[in-house]
């Protein structure tokens, strides 16, 4: 039997435990193990220390190597994080559904946990907290398999919440760590992604080849995440220093995260009004500009660089400083490009009239749509949702930030007296 | 391009249309397919003449030759059944979720269509016209993939339906039917089940091997259906009466649906009591009877036959007149044992403790969990959700019966004024 199998196989005899766990008995664990985390983070920091080390001298990249690094504060910030999900109200046992039907059967339709959740993800330790106090708080085992880049880290975290559960009262095996590191780590990945029977659902977390091969490889079901080729039009009425306002905080803020914006889209009427500012903005804050025909003549006129986009260009998230700019006819034209290219994440439109916003928020097929505001704020915490799993970009079962309510599931209830058809 | 992608592509882009459908259009589009069907009554019913002559000349069995028979009475039961879809409440456009963020961002959650769903399906070519309503009602395309013995059944009611939908005003393109005769049928549902990008949702309604296939083979996002192993569970304390009453109807009504029951559990220390008068009415019914040893004792004293249960016949979906029976240490073994055996269809206990019924309702993992009720009654119409397009047995978006609201996904819209992050 694979690693994968067998730990998939405890998490799911300990979801059985935890089905009927309380709210106090799941708040707790995460509390405890919270506590856990704080006691060994001289043990989490040395161990990343060793990560580190690795990463460094096989040339890992500065940003990535930002997102592994955990030091004191940063394992505090972690500890602090699962306290917040801890204090989450409880997202089990709402009753969504409730009626007495012809038969005099009383059926209610409550939320109960998913069972076992998979999570793949990178480089970031700290997901590894994150992914064990959602799960638990919605009554769910994982089952987690990090990078292996990371992985020192991430069984140290891994343990410190396997602790709090125990003490709990609460089975260890609801928090599964799989070595990810060597050449089984592979086989190890897929055998998670076809634990049919076993896994819930898997939710991959990172880059878009990660998400693409367990999209593609999985037979359990999977919450595509993240992928987020972002838009930001500006409709011919847009105020221009709203324009420039939103447009360089949804590009450049943090231009590596998946609420970002890749694309730039204006109506062509309006454009040499609009566009000039904008680009400005954007190419001061070291921006790299592609566009098409009309966009290059009025960056030309301006001074400001700009190359051919290419069709790929409309498709690409960046990811960096880098934007495509396009122009439009209007407002269908921008729906239509962005219901096209876009990866249904999220997208923005600036604009004064009425009608073009609400005809951009009903027309757009996106998670998160906006009016004159900036796509950054996709995000569970931003949402009220308390912390996130993931952004979920398919419109299976969950859209957009995913928080504990998205890792569960509902149960019909139905209370008779001898009814038969 | 394969006749499945270019029907996919083609309901995609009249998914576009439909997103922003009015409620009355959709309706309308309903009611005006049903007057089609009604009016092509003739048209369907030859069609479906040809149909059955082929399926009798290739031998296909009786129940299935009377799924797949349509005649002047049912042809007007689909046009009815279509007009109750028709007259639902919306699914769309429901807010579920409204608050304003720290940023001053008005932020709302609203039920909005999937886009387009894809359905396989079997010899029952009524099928067709409950698919479109409940796709239409919840403003969805559709690509449906009957069995081939039903073709020409279930091209004549995707006419009318296509037809209808343009006398709504809507785009006949919304209802695409691929043809799945001949060697080709084979390779166009697989292209199918892999037209990421193009198909929101696959739904398989059918026997276990369809289903299989599609959750082996796809990658879009499948929902799992209607495979159903369920049980009854006679705690000791259960009314002899009623347990005879509830398992026999939930193994006899209807053999062959997928919320009867396949296999009957009892608690040892009242297995004498219990079983007899049980056994005694399945067997006068004709159930074939498999079971454990204890079972086997208390037949063997009553002269009823029953022959010795392998492990394979507790994980076997009869969908006969067979049951297999076994005994238990009392109510935490019998949720184990289901927990374990079962699909997660429809589970009953039949108890007059409390504390057992209640125990049983938390700990069975299962879509529909029954005190004192015969499994047969979990079906969309008598949960009252309206038509059912399948009851699904995952946990994932829906489970159990699902109705046009299953149908639907959520988006954010956010309404600013220049926020930025």
């Amino acid at each position: 039997m694979s690693e994968a199998v067998e730990k998939a196989t405890r998490a799911h005899e300990a979801a059985a435990t935890l089905r009927t766990a309380s709210d106090h008995q799941r708040s707790d664990a995460i509390r405890r193990a919270a506590d856990a985390v704080e006691r060994a983070t001289d043990r989490i920091v040395e161990a990343n220390a060793g990560d580190m080390a690795r990463a460094r001298a096989e040339g890992m990249s500065e940003p990535l190597q930002d997102r592994l690094l955990l030091d004191e504060r940063r394992v505090g910030d972690i500890a602090r994080s699962m306290r917040e999900v801890a204090a989450q109200p409880d997202p089990l046992g709402r009753v969504l559904l409730g009626r007495t039907l012809a038969s005099g059967l009383r059926m209610e339709q409550v939320t109960v946990p998913l069972g076992v959740v998979a999570m793949v993800y990178e480089a970031r330790p700290n997901v590894t907290a994150d992914a064990f106090s959602l799960c638990m708080r919605s009554g769910n085992a994982c089952v987690l398999r990090g990078g292996s880049a990371a992985h020192d880290s991430c069984a140290a975290i891994a343990d410190a919440c396997r602790q709090g559960v125990e003490q709990a009262g609460l089975p260890g095996d609801a928090v599964q760590l799989i070595d990810a590191t060597g050449e089984r780590g592979h086989a190890e990945t897929e055998a998670l992604m076809r634990a049919n029977g076993l896994v819930d659902v898997l939710i991959p977390r990172g880059g878009a080849r990660l998400i693409q091969s367990c999209v593609r490889n999985a037979t359990v079901p999977v919450i595509e995440t993240g992928t987020g080729n972002c838009h930001v039009y500006l409709h011919a009425t847009a105020d221009p220093l709203m324009a420039v306002n939103v447009t360089v905080n949804a590009k450049t803020q943090r231009p590596g995260t998946c609420n970002s914006a890749e694309s730039l889209l204006v109506d062509l009427e309006a454009a040499d009004v609009l566009l000039p500012p904008v680009l400005a903005a954007l190419a001061e804050r070291g921006v790299e500009l592609v566009g098409d025909e009309a966009a290059r003549s009025i960056a030309a006129a301006q001074g400001v660089p700009m190359g051919a986009a290419t069709e790929q260009d409309w498709g690409t998230e960046y990811l960096a400083l880098k934007m495509s700019v396009h122009c439009v006819s209007g407002v269908d034209e921008a729906i239509a490009h962005i219901n096209r290219y876009g990866t249904g994440h999220s997208e923005a439109i600036v604009t004064s009239d009425y009608a073009a916003a609400e005809r951009f928020l009903a027309g757009v097929d996106a998670a998160a749509v906006y009016v004159n505001a900036s796509t950054r704020f996709t995000d569970g915490g931003v949402f009220g949702l308390g912390g996130e799993i993931g952004i979920s970009t398919q419109k299976l079962h969950a859209r957009g930030p995913m928080g504990a309510e998205a890792l569960t599931t509902t149960k019909y209830l139905l209370r008779g007296n001898g009814q038969v058809r």
